[in-house]
């Protein structure tokens, strides 16, 4: 790739489209391709959701979606080393989806949007793929709903007690360092593992949700000791029962 | 009061009419009468952003607008004393306001929307007041987009590092406190009083903004250090000329 794009990183919400902003659909309208990756056979509904939002935003006056294979990350190797190498692998294959459809379409590809679910500035690795494009793009980020305030939505809690700090931080981290030091209150992100199992469940609360936003949405909170077993088995049920239901991408 | 309503606390992002989400809109239009506060002549400023934004996303089709008087908080009673009596004279107006309201369109007021700025569960009070109102109502929140989200998109940087935790906290705390322990990152919400004057500059970065998402948005970053001063003046005198060009409420 050798022109200069305006990349658009377009945060969507969880997945419901009232959750996305006015400027978060002009954004779409206005790119000359919207890509979208596939994620491989298990993770396929994901790029599906974001065809349907496309639709339902969109209409017949979406721009041209591609759709990109999503590499797989090292097993072998470091969280960090593997994660950086998976960047540069999606880098390359953003270039190449860029300079094919500029090929197929005939024209150059001056705005390329992408569709990230939640914020593009919170636990996503867009900006940092980014980053590794070269020419280095322009970014244009329009800001999205989070599964953080789906959630306390859903469950009409505040984030915060009055005056309070709150940290946030990762699935990956309660497990490995327990519960963090100077808050009472954590929000867990990326939390495929079910970590709060690893602490001593008298000593909390949780509020836990899943398809926040949508038709399926699973809410379950109470004392983490009586409430946890369900929170695993229900999204245990959850995960076989969207596994089997998949839809297909077009 | 004697009937229980369904309070709408909608999340209106920053005062960009464009953040607000689809969802946000269908729930201030569903609602019998919108509430909007006014906040005395030294912050009338933003009672108009709010009509400005009901009649930008609503147009004609706006429910009925009643504002109300927000109480002063009392300066010589302790933070969290002041904060409680302050949110029991808001509930007080709030019933009231919605009573009166009831009286001049000669019908019941079943569904009261509020305009939050940011998001209703992040560091905003309308919850803990509505839970003071009797009977206590039925409340339905609209996610909207928070300035921490709109400043980190104005700066187009991510709020983590990779697979990084970071603390939500208070100017307040920030100035009582110190850096927060155990974190890189940290957002300061409230920061009416630029704490970040208290830290030591060389230790940090900062990425600082106001206006968020709006035309006069000003956004300044680099070393504490280097930018602090600069951002204490620019404040101020957009504080001043706030003050001087303010529109009244109609």
């Amino acid at each position: 790739m050798t022109t200069k794009i305006n990349l658009f990183l377009v945060g969507i919400g969880t997945g419901n489209p009232d959750h996305v902003t006015r400027q978060a659909e002009q954004m779409l309208r206005a790119a000359n391709i919207i890509m979208v990756p596939h994620k491989g056979p298990s993770k396929s509904d994901l790029a599906d959701l974001r065809y349907q939002i496309c639709d339902q935003l969109l209409g017949t006056d979406s721009p041209p979606i591609f759709s990109f294979d999503l590499p797989v990350r090292d097993p072998d190797k470091s969280y960090l080393a593997a994660v950086a190498d998976w960047h540069d692998a999606i880098a390359r294959i953003w270039a190449n989806t860029i300079q094919n459809a500029s090929a197929k379409l005939n024209r150059p590809i001056k705005t390329v949007a992408l569709l990230i679910w939640g914020d593009p500035t919170l636990y996503d690795s867009s900006m940092r793929i980014a980053a590794r494009l070269d020419p280095e793009p322009t970014i244009t980020v329009a800001p999205g709903i989070t599964s953080v305030q789906a959630l306390t939505a859903a469950h009409n809690i505040a984030v915060n007690e009055l005056g309070a700090p709150f940290l946030v931080t990762t699935g990956r981290r309660l497990r490995d360092e327990g519960f963090p030091n100077d808050v009472d209150t954590a929000i867990i992100m990326l939390d495929g593992n079910c970590s709060f199992t690893s602490l001593n469940g008298v000593e909390f609360d949780i509020w836990w949700g899943a398809y926040l936003g949508m038709p399926g949405q699973i809410l379950l909170s109470g004392p983490l000791d009586e409430v946890s077993g369900e929170i695993v088995s229900r999204r245990a049920t959850a995960r076989k029962l969207a596994r089997a239901n998949r839809p297909r991408a077009p």
